[in-house]
C-alpha cells in the first residue's frame, strides 16, 4: 500500500518515477491561459487565510459544498471565513475521488508543507498554521507564482479592456512576464445581451462603432494595442459553434436596430467575425484558441445571485465537426490559418477534435488538441487527453498543461498534470511499448511540459 | 491466478476486500426502481426450475440466445422448460465477459449454493439440484426477495393502474415494503399509439377526461392513491426528450380529435404535462426519475411476435442537454423541482447528466446522476458511473444501485455494483489517493449501498 | 521491466501469453476488407526499399510525419527515397504511443527479423539490411501475404470495375484467394461530384443508365459479374447516413439533369437504394459493410494536391441511430436483411452500434458490430470493440479483424488485435472473471482469429 500522496503519488513505477523527479518535476511553467486578476499579481496581494485563497472564487470548490448540502451562507455568503473553511474541511474525506481533493492536498504539500488530510479534526490545526504562514514573506500572488517557477502567464482579457495593469506590470521587475489574452466572446455572441454593451465600451476607446466596418476597425486597433502590450494568444468560448459563410453587414445593423436575429444569420455573423479575426491572428502570429461545449447559467437561481462563472455551468453538446471543419478549410485555403488550439467540454468530442487538429498539421502540429479542460481535468480526463494523441494525434508535441485558474494555488495542477503524463510514458516503457530510452523519454517530457509552448507561442521567458 | 468468481471476486486488494466483506456485505437493499410483479409477491410465487425462474421474462438472457443463434423456439417458444434451459447451459462458455455470465454464476452461487461452472456437462446436474431445492421453503418470491435482506421495493405501475396488489400487500405482515411507483410514460407520449387508450382508462378510473384540465384533475387524483398506497417515487422514460413552454390545451384537442402532432406541439405538450407534474410531485415530495436514450422495438419481427420489452430494444441518441436544463431551470426558478435522479442509456451522455445534476445541488444532491442502467449495467457501465460521480459529482452522496429487474433472483446485481465500488474505493487507498481510514470508507460504502437511499426517498425501512 | 515488444509484447499474464502462443500465433488470415491492389498481387510486385513498402500510399504515415513538422517534400514529394526513410527514422521516437509505432515495429520484427527500434542512428543500417532482403526470393507482394499465413483477401472495387486482376488471379495457382468486394459508394452519394461519371462508366459497360430502372438493372448486373468474379462482400461508407422511404425514381431524374438536390431529395435516394441493394445482396448471401462516419478532405491543401485519402480525413459526427434502425428494420421486415456489418469512426457511436446489432440477431450473430476501424485501430480502440461485444454483443461470436489496408505489410495488425483479444481474455481468468478452461479458450480465439470469418462469409479456404 502506497502512503497517501507521498511523492510518488501517481506513479506506480520506477521509470514514471525517474522521468517525474529527474525531469518534469522542476521544469518551469508556461500558463498560457488563465483567469488570473493582473491587479492582484501588481499589487503583490496577500492572503490571510486558506477561505481567502480557496473559497472566494472557486465554483469548483462551491460546486462541491453545495452538492455536500453546506448551505449558500458558507459557501458564497457571509459566514465568517473560519466558519466557511470549517464547513469545506468537514466535508473533505466526502470528497473521495474527486479532483478538488487532490488539488487541495498538493497546494497543502507544496505552498504549507502539509501532509495531514484536512478532516474536521485537522481543521483548526492547518487553518492555524496556514494562517501564520500567510502572514510571512513569500505569500503574496507573486511569491505563489514565483515559487511554483512560473515563467508565462497569460490572463484573459477583454477587447476593451484598459489592460491597465498589465502595462503597469510591464514596467515591473516580476520573475514572470504576465501577459493579455484577447477574448472577444462578447463581440462573437451577437444573440446575448452584453453585446450591445460591448459594442458600446469598444466603441468608446477606439471610435464609435455603426456597422460591420466600425466594428472591425475598432476590434483591428484593440488588437494592436493587445499586441503592444505582449498579447501572444487569443481565446474564443462557445456553446454552440456556429459557422456559416454569408455577409455579415446586415446582420450586425440588423442586431444594432435590436432586432431579433435567425439562427442562419447568427452562423453568418460569427462565420464573418471569426474569419476576420483567424486572419488578423494569422497576421500577427497569434494562437486562437477555440474552448467548445459548455452549456452555462443553467440554474436560474445561481445566476439570479451571482450572475456569470458561479458554478451553474457544466457539460454541453458535442460539436459540430462539418461546421468547425468549414471554417478551419475556409481560412486555410485563404492562407490565414493561426495557429490554433481545440479545447472540448464534452468528452464525446475528444477524438473528434484530436483527429481534426492533424488534418491542418503544417510546421509541425500547428492546431493542436488541447489540454484536459475545466470538468474534464481529472486523472481520467487528462488521461484520455493524452491517450487521444498518443492514438491519433502527436504527444511529443503538445504544448501541455494550462490551469484555466482564478486562484494563485492553483498551479499545483501542473504537477497533477506532469505526474499523469510520466506515470503514462513509464508504464509504455514497463510493458515492452517503448525502448528504455531515458534521456530520449526525458526529453519529451521537458518539451510537454514547457518547452513545446515556448516555442508554439513564442514566447520570450525570462 | 484467482479462483473463479471466489468471496474475493473482483476485489484485487485487502483493502477492497475488507470493505466489502466488513462493510457492503451485509447491508439491506432498497430497491427504488424494478419490475417486478406485485401480484407475484403477493401470492407469494413457486418456480418449478431455473427456466420459470431465469428465462421467462428476462430480455437480456434472450438476446444472447438469438445472437449465438438458438432458435426462438427454444427463447421465448414452447419448447419444453429443460429443453430451454439445456439451451441455455450449452452457449454459456460462450458468454464469455458478459454480464448475463457473471449474473448468472451469482444467482447459482448465493440462491443454491452452487459453485459449478454452468456449461453443457453441468446442466443436468445443476437443474436437478435447484429443482429440488426450489420445492422447498425459501424458495417462494418473498423468500427470496428476503434472502437478499430486501428491505424496500418500489415497482413501476401506470396511472390507471388499481394497485391492487401493493393494497393487498400493504395488509400483509411481510420482511420488505412492496410500494408502487407512478410512471405516466402513455400520457406523456402523445404521439404515440397506447396514448388514446391511457387517457380512456385513466377517465373511466377518475372522471372522463375531454380535455388539458380533465387529464390533470385525473392524473392528480391518481397521484393522491399512489401517495396513500405508499408512492414515494415516480418514473419517466424518453427516447426524445422533448421540451418547450407552450399552451397545451389546443394541442391536447387536436390530439383527441385524432389529428396529427408536429413535433413543436408534442414539445409543448410534453413539456406542460412535465411541469405539472413536477410540481405535484415536488408538493408530495416523490422523487422524479428520468430514464434518457433508449431506441425501442428495432426488431419489426419481435415486435409483431411479442410486442414490446422483447429484446429488440438498444441505445439511441444522446441527450440534448439544453432542453433538460431548460426544464430543471423552469422548474427550479418556479420553485417546484423535485428530487430528480437522471439516467442515461448512451454512455456518450454520462458526463453531461453528471455534471448537469450537480448545477442544481440543494439541501445536497436533490438532482443525482443515476446507477448504470440497462445495458450500461456491466463492469466497466458501472465503474464509468463510479468515476463520473467522482469526478464531477458526488460519489459520496449517491443513492446507488437497483435492479431495473423483471426477475426474483436479479438482486445479486446490487452485489455485482458493491464489488465494482468497494474494488474502486480500496484502489484509491492503495495507489496513495486516499487515506488509509477505513471507519471513513466503510461509512461511505455503507452510505452508498443503502443509507443515502434511506434518507433521499424518505422511506421507512422495516 | 519488459524487454522492448519480445514475443509477449501486450501479454501481461501466463493464460494470454498461453492463449496468443498456442491458439491465435499461428491461426491462417481471413482479411475480409483492404484496399489491396488486385494488380500488384497479380504482377508480384516487388520492393527496392522500405519507402517504397511503407511511404508510398500509406496516409497513416504521412500524417505522422506532417505532424511531426516534416515537409511535404519527403513525405508525398520528390525528395529521393532514402531521403524520406531517413526522415521518418528521425521522427520514430518522437510518435512514442502511436500505433505507427508499434505496427513498424511489428513489420522489421514479422518480415526482417529486425528488433532494433527504429531511430536516427539505426535508420542506416536497417535501410541496408531491408533493401538487401527486400532484392532476395519471399519479399514479392504473394509471398508477403503467403509469410502471414494469409488464406482470403477482399479488395474494394467499383461496381464499373472490369476486376481485370480478380479474374486473372482466379486463374492462377496462388496459395491464398483474392476476392473483389463490391462498393457501390459513388452510386449512393448522388449529392458528390464522381456520381455522374460514375453513372456514365457503369452505363458504358453494363447498358445506358437514363433513369432510376436502368440503373438498378446495371447495378443488378454488375452484381452478377462481381458473384462470378467470387465476390461474397459489399461495402459503403457514410459521412451521413440519412435514410427515408420514398420515391426515388423523380429524385433520380432531377439529378441526371444536375438539379441541386434537397436534404430529403438524398435521403429518399439513398434509402432507395440501400434498400435495393440490401435485397440483392440478401438474395446473393452476400454481407453488406457500413463504414460510418468519417469526415473527409477537411484540408483543402491536401485535396487540391492529391485529391482523396491524402491524409485529410478524420472522425466526423455521431450517427443517427433511428434512421439506422429504420432501414435495417425495413429491410429484416420485408425478408431481406443480407448479413450485416457495423462499423464506427466516432468512439461515440460504439455502444449504439453494438447494441444495434443484436437487436437483427437470427441463427446468431448475423449483424455483426465490426472491428476497430482506422483513426479508432490502436490499443484503446481495440480494445473498446472488445469490451463492448462482451458488453452488449457477443465476442465469441465476432467475424474479429481485417486491415482495411493499402499496403502489403500490414498484416502484422492482425497480430496486434490478436495480441490485446488473448490478453483480455486470459486477464479475465487471471482475475477469476472466467474458469480456467484453456481449451474453450482456446476455441474462442481461434473462432474469433479466423473461423468465425470462414463460416460467415462462407468462404472457401485453400
Amino acid at each position: 500500500m502506497k502512503p497517501f500522496m507521498n511523492e510518488d503519488f501517481l506513479l506506480s513505477n520506477e521509470v514514471s518515477q525517474k522521468l517525474f523527479h529527474q525531469y518534469a518535476e522542476n521544469c518551469p511553467i508556461i500558463d498560457y491561459h488563465n483567469h488570473l486578476s493582473p491587479k492582484d499579481i501588481f499589487n503583490r496581494r496577500k492572503y490571510e487565510n486558506l477561505t481567502q485563497l480557496w473559497l472566494e472564487g472557486d465554483h469548483y470548490k462551491w460546486r462541491c459544498m453545495r452538492v455536500c448540502g453546506i448551505s449558500e451562507e458558507y459557501v458564497t455568503g457571509n459566514a465568517p471565513e473560519w466558519d466557511k473553511f470549517y464547513a469545506f474541511a468537514k466535508i473533505m474525506p466526502r470528497l473521495i475521488g474527486t479532483p478538488v481533493y487532490h488539488w487541495a492536498h498538493l497546494e497543502l504539500q507544496r505552498y504549507f508543507g502539509i501532509d495531514t488530510p484536512l478532516t474536521e479534526k485537522t481543521a483548526e490545526e492547518i487553518w492555524n498554521k496556514t494562517c501564520e504562514m500567510l502572514k510571512t514573506e513569500g505569500f503574496d500572488a507573486v511569491s505563489l507564482l514565483d515559487r511554483m517557477a512560473v515563467k508565462v502567464l497569460c490572463t484573459t482579457d477583454d477587447p476593451a479592456d484598459s489592460l491597465e495593469w498589465h502595462t503597469k506590470l510591464a514596467a515591473e521587475d516580476m520573475p514572470f512576464c504576465t501577459l493579455p489574452s484577447f477574448r472577444p466572446d462578447r463581440f462573437l455572441h451577437i444573440d446575448q445581451a452584453p453585446w450591445m454593451t460591448a459594442i458600446e465600451q469598444l466603441g468608446d476607446k477606439y471610435g464609435e462603432i455603426t456597422d460591420w466596418n466600425s466594428l472591425l476597425e475598432a476590434l483591428r486597433k484593440s488588437l494592436d494595442f493587445f499586441c503592444k502590450t505582449g498579447c501572444r494568444v487569443t481565446d474564443h468560448g462557445f456553446i454552440h459553434f456556429r459557422y456559416a459563410q454569408g455577409d455579415a453587414a446586415p446582420v450586425m445593423d440588423k442586431a444594432l436596430k435590436g432586432e431579433k436575429l435567425t439562427e442562419e444569420e447568427i452562423s453568418v455573423y460569427q462565420g464573418a467575425l471569426l474569419r476576420f479575426l483567424a486572419e488578423e491572428y494569422a497576421k500577427r502570429d497569434l494562437t486562437m484558441q477555440l474552448h467548445l461545449g459548455p452549456i452555462r447559467n443553467n440554474s436560474p437561481k445561481l445566476f439570479a445571485s451571482f450572475g456569470a462563472d458561479a458554478g451553474g455551468d457544466s457539460i454541453g453538446e458535442a460539436t459540430n465537426p462539418f461546421q468547425l471543419s468549414a471554417f478551419l478549410s475556409d481560412i486555410d485555403k485563404a492562407g490565414y490559418l493561426p495557429k490554433t488550439i481545440l479545447y472540448n467540454l464534452n468528452p464525446a468530442d475528444s477524438a473528434m477534435l484530436s483527429t481534426m487538429a492533424v488534418n491542418f498539421a503544417a510546421d509541425g502540429a500547428k492546431v493542436q488538441y488541447g489540454a484536459a479542460w475545466w470538468l474534464l481535468d481529472h486523472i481520467r480526463g487528462i488521461s484520455d487527453q493524452i491517450d487521444q494523441l498518443m492514438e491519433t494525434g502527436l504527444l511529443s508535441g503538445s504544448v501541455g498543461m494550462l490551469t484555466d485558474s482564478r486562484a494563485f494555488t492553483s498551479f499545483a495542477r501542473h504537477e497533477y498534470f506532469r505526474r499523469i503524463l510520466c506515470e503514462k510514458l513509464g508504464k509504455l516503457v514497463v510493458e515492452g511499448q517503448y525502448p528504455c530510452d531515458i534521456e530520449t523519454l526525458g526529453e519529451i517530457v521537458e518539451n510537454i511540459c514547457w518547452k513545446n509552448a515556448v516555442k508554439y507561442f513564442d514566447f520570450d521567458v525570462k
